[in-house]
């Protein structure tokens, strides 16, 4: 009854079972993308997308539908349990990224009389284009574990922002790990894995799902909605623009901290949305308050969704067409110096909260060189005049410094930091 | 800057842009869906289901991926409003589930100085599957609306069951809508589209998202993994046990209340899973626990998934190989009066639970005839004896009445009831 079996071989017999029984939805998932790649940009969403590299796969990866975002607290006091975790946690990572289970001998695998090292609710399920993408908190580099020297000055706590209502058992935390995925059970499975292995060593701080992409981080892909219904992240830094991903994205070995050279500065905010008041406010006022039309995206005054947004104009009033509060201008690189962010937020619905509205928003995340030149100025100015602030709420904040790619098997995440 | 869209023409629009440009998630979605559907039973993913017919879709219609459920209030107190925002709901319901938008004007049709009659964060996406099905809770027939003697006996209050840990803020309500679709912003889009409609006459109760079926209803899908990572729902009643379904899922004219005729009784149970403690638990434990085995789901000392379970069977020390107290003996219609139930869960994540935790588990839905005959004994005797509850904990409950099909463009949701 507990015979070995790897998630790739359970899916290769799901697959075969659509040819002989006609239908399945794990095939269905398989099926469908290998149908569906049209562009060699754009791999099938049950495919794999590579672990090792330059660069932590998550961040420039074409943005995945799904995501478990998880930030831990650590709970052991001794580095090296810390340093070892980290290794069994790349290795769990390297696998399931790929298809595989958590640890070598699976859900079913091993000996019965222990608990299995895969929890299974994945068996059978294809890679679904999984990403694991880890961070270290500020709060790692306290005394515990005589990190305090090798902090990153980018690393500094995010000041209070006009309005902010942060949870503090919602926000910061030691680790962070982002999954995205096609499949959120893929997701869900792989960070509820790592909380398993990390058992007795970290306790997951907070966690949250998110259920619909609300950047496009590729040319590739298309712009997707916010639950404003508006289309988000236009204007966002792509991985087709290489010159600035070196300039803006990744940190460069003389940025400060060797240890984070290739690496990226993640900020997240859960961003509540006062949806039930959005929904009475007109649609013109919608469409001013974000500076584009709803149905097309374009930029107010122009036809297209990318056509370039123009600041000057004025209508037949004098009044600027982008109105000075509009959330397109105090957002854009032109208003902050050039600061652009790579966005790869997700739509949320956490229920329902006890007062007859639906808990729901935007959990925002975005990688940088750094904060400092780049999300702090941009969210002071939309903190101090956006007109969107009537209907958003921040109730959760993280900054995390999110190292450079696993080199390969003998590399794991935070060498560089721990070694 | 507001020209009229509709969902199906923007979807147009999207899928030739993957023929120009070779991409887009949407289209993705659009694309793989026709592309897969090997079988006549299993439909596109982004296709619509009718929404018109003798019973409500999403009962027997192949369970989509997806879920979001909520349960209203009714906060207006005439009987006269309650009908005209179910008659408002039917024809948006029927507008959503066939791609379109929630009202004629859509999200950026109408009057540019009123609020949009839909939220925007659908345009573009396809009908994917969209099933709305409504269900009417026992609190809805005290006096408010003179509907007392019009409440079916079989919606009497499910008992206290043994263990039960419910909370009363996310249980129970007057009013229930079921969305489930292969989209989960498609499902999300839905129930938020309700609930604006409902403004001043409804508020939401408590709402919850599902994020993976728990259970097959037609032999042509796959048997999916609950959150312990063992398949579920393997003998769940199934759209072609023709003969069972007339027996156990609909109500039929002489069993009571005429206006549940074609109708079906929906029990919900929201069950949060020791996720941590199962994950330390052996893989022999968590086998005997189920009565099945965990790689291929087979009924232990058997071979394949759906081989018979033989709860007489002995090993080697005269035990039972199905243990007394094992999850699929307790639950079996032969251990039931021959009891079944058409369940159409999903697992849940709401983040964690301040302890270190995933706040994680199972939304048991099911659909039955007749509540006091099926779930209450079912339920009464695995809180008595399953070896399961160590490991889960009811926390939310519901019972609702869902009547009949909307038969159609005349007809409304609950028509039978309030006319």
């Amino acid at each position: 009854m507990s015979e070995r079996i790897s998630r790739r071989k359970m899916f290769g017999l799901g697959a075969a079972g659509v040819a002989a029984a006609g239908a399945g939805v794990v095939a269905v998932r398989a099926g469908s993308g290998g149908a569906v790649a049209t562009s060699a940009s754009v791999a099938a969403t049950s495919d794999a997308v590579p672990f090792y590299g330059e660069h932590q796969a998550g961040i420039v990866t074409p943005a995945q539908d799904r995501l478990h975002f998880v930030s831990f607290d650590v709970t052991t006091e001794k580095k090296a349990e810390l340093a070892e975790l980290l290794q069994e946690w790349t290795a769990a990572a390297a696998r399931m990224t790929q298809g595989g289970e958590a640890g070598a001998f699976g859900a079913v695998g091993g000996i019965p009389e222990a608990p299995p090292d895969d929890t299974g609710e994945a068996l059978g399920l294809p890679a679904s284009g999984l990403t694991l993408t880890v961070g270290f908190g500020e709060s790692l580099f306290d005394d515990r574990f005589g990190l305090a020297a090798r902090r990153p000055a980018a690393l500094a706590p995010l000041p209070k922002f006009p309005g902010d209502a942060l949870l503090p058992e919602i926000s910061g935390g030691d680790i962070c790990v982002q999954a995205c995925a096609h499949d959120p059970q893929v997701a869900v499975h792989a960070i509820r894995n790592l909380a398993r292995i990390g058992f007795g060593r970290v306790s997951v701080r907070w966690s949250q799902l998110g259920f619909g992409r609300t950047s496009s981080t590729s040319r590739a892909q298309a712009t997707p909605r916010n639950l404003m219904g508006f289309k988000d992240g236009t204007n966002n830094l792509k991985l087709e623009d290489a010159k600035l991903l070196r300039e803006q994205l990744w940190v460069a070995p003389g940025d400060g901290q060797d240890w984070m050279a290739g690496g990226s500065y993640l900020v997240t905010r859960k961003i509540r949305m006062m949806i039930e008041t959005w929904d009475r406010t007109s649609l013109l006022e919608q469409e001013q308050i974000f500076g584009r039309n709803k149905g097309e995206g374009a930029p107010l005054g122009k036809k297209a969704e990318f056509d370039p947004i123009d600041f000057v104009a004025k209508d037949a009033a004098g009044e600027p067409v982008v109105k000075a509060d509009a959330h397109v201008r105090l957002a854009h690189p032109s208003s902050n110096g050039g600061a652009h962010l790579l966005r790869r937020g997700y739509n949320y619905v956490d229920g329902s909260d006890g007062l007859g509205r639906l808990d729901a928003g935007l959990f925002f995340m975005a990688y940088q060189r750094d904060p400092r030149r780049q999300f702090v100025p941009v969210q002071l100015s939309l903190a101090r005049k956006d007109s969107l602030n009537e209907y958003i709420k921040h109730v959760s904040s993280g900054l995390f410094a999110c190292p450079g790619g696993v080199k390969d098997a003998g590399d794991y995440w935070g060498r560089a930091l721990f070694s």
